[in-house]
């Protein structure tokens, strides 16, 4: 048996691993330049964002544009720059045809002529669909490893 | 030949690369959260964990598995948690059908109610291994950058 | 089309995708390793490196493999280890032929002895042709977040 034979790993498997990290690549890009309402539309239009850091999740679109809206401000009025980075992705096709991808997540700020450096550390669980194509979220759930997990 | 050009290329290749990356983050994710049963079966049975930062190498996934508990009892006794980062990876497939993956890690530590940082700042050479299908670990070396290497 | 319809889903974009992955582990080792002769090997021999944290741009091999000699010489004397990590890769293949690959970066610093820390964040926006069946950087701009961008 050649070594290809033995591999667990796919072409579709592998297509979609770095379809998906590619996505993520994109996606957080739009989140830290602040185009708000692109970063949204890579939710599905009932998209939940949840995150252990926020008193209640952000559903739909709406909420989750809204929810980025205002943390750019905030950072816009403080001078600081944020880096989202998604990594160590782990990913497994369901058998209803979503895929669960489950990556480590490193908030990277850095203030106008200061230093940078790690703002958070977090576990981000996506679940993630097809939709004309395209790959969108339909549940993020973000536990920041300072706080207690919900 | 160079190192240039032996790069990934083949759908083989591309295959592999990506499987590496997806078994990083479920190996190190286990680590991360004591699960350090599995962890150590993410190692051949007579897998060598070495590091400049220990006094000597682990020998063997009985070993591995002791040395991974006291770190996650230490780390659970000071509420930190740990995400190791593994990430540039450089492969490449040896005439034995081994593979020889290298990568940079990073451990990022954050206490509960705390602040995150990078806590060490490392390379890891793996010598990867199949057996029933599955990657393995037969050989780790990890080199922190703050102290002599070995 | 929008942005997320163009994803990376072929069979030659996905070995594209960790094809690049692999280069900039190889590449950037080089770098880290002080290896700049080897490092300005992977620019075009009219590659262009600029910063905004650069006077002017480094243009052709030879002014990238001084500068970096001189960087190199610097964090040796300082006893300081770098490691450029490249990250969330977006890329995109042109009609030229060639590649757009965009990365967010960190350079994490370890003296000897001492801690390491996040000393930068930047995006680092590549262009890269293949010669003789190796991809290349013909022109790199790197954006520090703590400066203006240029």
């Amino acid at each position: 048996m050649s070594a290809l034979e033995q591999m667990a790993t796919t072409t579709q498997d592998t297509a979609l691993y770095c379809e998906i990290q590619n996505f993520y690549g994109r996606q957080m890009r739009l989140l830290d330049s602040a185009a708000v309402e692109d970063w949204a539309a890579t939710f599905t239009e009932d998209g939940v964002f949840a995150a252990n850091g926020h008193p209640q999740p952000h559903q739909g679109r709406d909420a989750i544009e809204r929810g980025a809206r205002q943390a750019a401000s905030a950072l816009a009025a403080q001078g600081v720059q944020r880096r989202h980075w998604l990594g160590m992705l782990d990913m497994a096709q369901n058998a209803d045809g979503t895929v669960s991808a489950r990556t480590y997540a490193l908030i990277i700020e850095t203030p106008q002529g200061g230093q940078s450096h790690v703002q958070l550390s977090c576990t981000c669980d996506d679940l993630l669909v097809r939709e004309a194509g395209r790959l969108l979220v339909r549940h993020r759930q973000v536990q920041r490893d300072d706080l207690p997990r919900s």
